[in-house]
């Protein structure tokens, strides 16, 4: 099974709002409810697409518990998060109906105390024990998790002998880099505050010389820019996709994994993870995917690069 | 006891935020989750002040789970809500850290089932029965339950001899005051909705024209004013007083709810429901009020008025 790991999770909401105007009353014309952070994200894409597939991470309060609730409907997805005091947070996104605009408020996430802390590693450990075919690491922590987190859990997947996808930004990824994943899949904004430059191809470049084995960077609209050891590729979608780029950046890691574990090609990998990123970005409910548009667009990426040019 | 009903419960969030703009993306610093609903906040004041209280309305989902949690721990407060498949209603109030400002957005609540609204009636009636002293029916109707619903659980309370004070607008206020309650408590909008006057002592009066026995409304920051068949009069806070709205005209209910049981005259009724409003828009949490500043404003607010101008 594929093991995605998200410490901060959570019940994300999505209300409709006419138009959002500070410091006045709104009614609410439609909720939501559905559960969320990154690598919960990444595990729903990753069922969708046949793998089998187990969350973990940590869960709490009545919002966990409605979380597991719609959890344990999702078919080839096991919920394997480790109980806290503390209560999940919630996210919401206010949707503009005027403009299709969206306003985020993010809670911060529970409070983890060290026991609780250590027991996600025994659990954490348990999992790799069992057999994994590939870790990603996902996300944000909450308040109370080492900031150096990543970094261990980077090195303990790849003692089990699990490759390790890391999908998280600041201090956490900087740490995180440093223990060598396989994998990375930062942004231009999270790319640029770990490497300091803002020009894709050299951030791009140094974040390996950092220590990630490859680096595949999400450039929005024009799909991504990978800098591996078997080679360089940019791979961009067919035209300019309009909607939600809510979630986009989560399916682009389910189909990055998704190839690694099926032993793909890099461009045949690149492809699928563009192909559904931007399925993500079409489909009408945030962080779906329109699995039709996902199989057209497939043959329809461009790959460009060489095996020989990293 | 004192019986308060809110058909629509609400799990009350309090979002602390930099400044919201709208169309970015906010860490919430800080949330307070709290039961809510008009008829949920008169009953934490009413036992806060040492009524023996019942609330019922209707619960569903893990936001009703939530909310029962936390008003199982309310001593002198008693839960007799009724289950429904719907989930209750969030309600989210964003306070800007930097003006103070608020923005609230408001779910609309769960769809009640005929079955469900039966239901309700059946516990509602089972409550009169079982001797109440007077019966507070508190905000909006969720979606399902018939525009009348009001004039219905007046009559019924009359019927059962227990004086009922109705808080509510629109349509619904329009009806319900028809069956002639014993108290209504409008706004200044409420009023004007109600009557299409806008100098309050006509709308008041002809509120009373249309049924209601007395009417007190609330000036907000002025106080009230109390047209009854006792006689009128005006209440008045010493000073004006500064803080969050939020809950005031909950906290002056449950001051007029107080004083019904307890036979005070009307002046002094007036004068709790004042000093309970005033002491909720100083205190710091929103919705709570300030015993302290309670007790010292209630010799200190201004009645003025007679028994024979009614």
């Amino acid at each position: 099974m594929i093991l995605t790991v998200t410490l901060n999770t959570a019940l994300d909401l999505t209300y409709r709002v006419r138009s959002l105007r500070p410091h006045a009353s709104h009614r609410v014309s439609d909720v939501v409810e559905r559960p969320g952070g990154k690598g919960v994200n990444v595990a729903r894409v990753l069922a969708a697409l046949g793998h089998e597939t187990t969350v973990t991470g940590f869960v709490g309060g009545a919002t966990g518990r409605a979380m597991r609730d719609q959890l344990g409907g999702i078919p080839g997805l096991t919920d394997a998060l480790v109980p806290v005091a503390g209560a999940t947070r919630r996210t919401i996104a206010v949707v503009d109906e005027l403009s299709g605009d969206t306003t985020q408020l993010n809670e911060p996430g529970p409070q983890i105390a060290p026991a609780e802390w250590g027991a996600f590693l025994d659990r954490y450990e348990e999992l790799l024990d069992g057999g994994v075919r590939a870790v990603a690491l996902c996300g944000s922590l909450p308040p109370g998790v080492p900031v150096g987190a990543y970094a261990h859990l980077v090195r303990a997947a790849r003692a089990a002998g699990a490759p390790v996808l890391l999908d998280t930004s600041g201090e956490p990824l900087r740490r995180g880099v440093a223990a060598r994943p396989d994998l990375i899949k930062p942004n231009t904004d999270e790319l640029a505050e770990l490497t300091g430059s803002h020009e894709p191809l050299r951030a791009t470049q140094d974040a390996r010389r950092r220590g990630a084995h490859a680096v595949v960077a999400s450039l929005g609209a024009d799909g991504v820019l990978a800098v591996t050891p078997e080679g360089r590729w940019r791979a961009t979608p067919p035209a300019r996709i309009h909607g939600n780029p809510t979630g986009a950046g989560d399916s682009a890691v389910a189909g990055l994994l998704s190839g690694l574990v099926q032993r793909l090609p890099w461009p045949d990998r690149l492809a699928r993870a563009v192909a559904l990123s931007a399925a993500t970005v079409m489909a009408p409910a945030a962080g779906e995917f329109d699995r039709d548009a996902y199989e057209q667009l497939l043959a329809r990426i461009s790959v460009t690069g060489d095996s020989s040019a990293a």
